[in-house]
């Protein structure tokens, strides 16, 4: 599946290129805010390497994008921008204690370094004091971040709930990313939105972008958990496989095989080790072509929707990074 | 030590019946929130399971009751307790995680039933959702919570940053938990004041009674933890020895013995299993009596602020409430 254009955007670079100074003063609130008050010098230790990470910042990119695409940035979104950043780091931190990641953002994990205990609770750290900047939104921003992060707990409880469940079916995959990752970028455009004074219907057009691009964003990741390169990647893979959770090319070849087959690429997922082998199997039925031409229709449907957002060098930036989400190799 | 009474108040039962209408109330919203909207059953399983646990509810019945000694109860009120206890909850979900605790409430653990996975993600789960809560409360109460339960997850994380420190001092014990403990009984006592108009000085008042009860209640928390029936207690005993945890009466004893001695009572310590032993030694050696006494001594100062508070039922009952901490023996 090709993408349709309707402006030439440019790359990710120059999209984000219009918010650059924003996206650094985000960047600094985020380490600033994370510093312990009175805590032990290896609790600082910590604090600061989790925020000396550095990360794509998508989610504030988005954030600050669409609310420059509604009017005007404000202090409030600098601030909205590190809370959805910290919200996201929290889930990673709690994500690579579920699936022993060992790498990420190109550095080892914290529960690596110092172990899951201490990984567990810098998670639930960030996630509060998300909160606790939160509380200096307004009610309505305050409420939309609240909503999405309880729905992406809510997805990653039901996708851990359905390991080994070969059955899911395709639909319920889409939910569950929906839930667990497509929703936090949702919340981060109507966040963006709403704190520049957009209007309502552009309120729920940008959120409505942003969840087609996160659904694409996170078939693209899991594609990526089978088939890229960790360096390029920066963080351990095959941890879909390693963990027995289905994912969308999984789910596409286990739907178009005999019983006899589906057994013997049940054991193969179920084998530790085995990522480049299943990932032979699934290019030579052509389900790593689905799940891609699956993301590239979420990012298209994404793309229409943008295409009713008044024309702006902010709406061809948001454009751009939604298309770069399905090029994108790590 | 004994403490001196300045009126009679009755037990915590009689304190509880002031507010037994408003406590259900809590506990009807509690359980009404721990529903998936469009999750699994097994979602929905773990979440009744864990609405279903109950508990004795004391930071929901802190708040309702300062809320009464300022002035009248409101929704908010009902609200706001629900977010407290939710939010204590997600702590006890992940400290069963990390302290591998088997029994909590007289059931066995999310994290022995569902796996430690769950286990984290429910607790992810529930803390992102008190915050939701949180955003249809005003700006302050929210902020309080928020900023309370940073600093619950701050000393979480330096005590377990302390784990094997035997140095540790009595001064560093009561900051950590002021912090993972006290922190979040002053913050019921003042959103409940907040939340019924009381005035600067009073929600002050209450704060600081909270704080003091809050670190009696931790202290002998702690000593229950060495020498409490885990079926009167109902969760899993020996949990800070067994993890290496210095509290109140072992950094007594440390502090007053020779090296040889020190040496050999680490040794009895970092074996499992020698709770009995060990608590024998800190009973011969009287440091159970000091942590006894210590524990009063904050509770006395929890009195002593009270004493400052307008006479009134509720301030009986908060009194009936804080005399009961350091006299339970679960």
């Amino acid at each position: 599946m090709t993408l349709t254009s309707h402006q030439h955007a440019g790359g990710p670079d120059v999209a984000l290129s219009l918010i650059a100074a924003e996206l650094d003063r985000v960047r600094d609130l985020l380490v600033s805010q994370l510093t312990s008050r009175g805590g032990t010098e290896e609790v600082e230790r910590l604090l600061k390497y989790v925020g000396g990470r550095g990360g794509k910042m998508l989610r504030p990119a988005l954030l600050l994008l669409s609310g420059l695409a509604a009017g005007a940035l404000t202090d409030k979104h600098i601030r909205a921008g590190a809370i959805i950043e910290m919200i996201h780091t929290a889930t990673l931190l709690h994500d690579d204690v579920i699936d022993d990641g060992q790498i990420r953002r190109g550095i080892p994990t914290v529960n690596r370094m110092w172990g899951n205990e201490p990984a567990v609770l810098v998670g639930d750290y960030l996630l509060s004091h998300a909160f606790y900047l939160c509380a200096g939104l307004d009610r309505e921003p305050a409420r939309i971040i609240a909503e999405a992060t309880t729905q992406v707990c809510e997805g990653e409880l039901t996708q851990i709930t359905q390991k080994h469940n070969w059955d899911l079916t395709e639909q319920q995959y889409i939910e569950i990313i929906t839930d667990k990752s497509a929703s936090l970028f949702a919340a981060a455009c109507r966040v963006g939105a709403h704190l520049a004074n957009g209007c309502p219907v552009l309120c729920d057009q940008l959120a409505a972008f942003g969840l087609s691009m996160g659904a694409a964003f996170q078939i693209t990741d899991d594609l990526l958990d089978l088939t890229g390169d960790e360096t390029r990647a920066g963080k351990t893979l095959g941890a879909d496989i390693d963990n027995d959770k289905p994912t969308l090319a999984l789910i596409h070849l286990l739907g178009h095989c005999d019983q006899a087959r589906r057994a013997a690429i049940q054991t193969l997922v179920e084998a530790d080790g085995r990522r480049e082998e299943l990932s032979a199997v699934l290019q030579a039925a052509g389900s790593l072509d689905y799940a891609r031409d699956t993301a590239c229709r979420h990012i298209q449907q994404a793309l229409d929707i943008l295409r009713q957002v008044r024309p702006a060098p902010a709406r061809g930036a948001l454009e751009a990074l939604a298309r770069h989400i399905v090029e994108r190799t790590q």
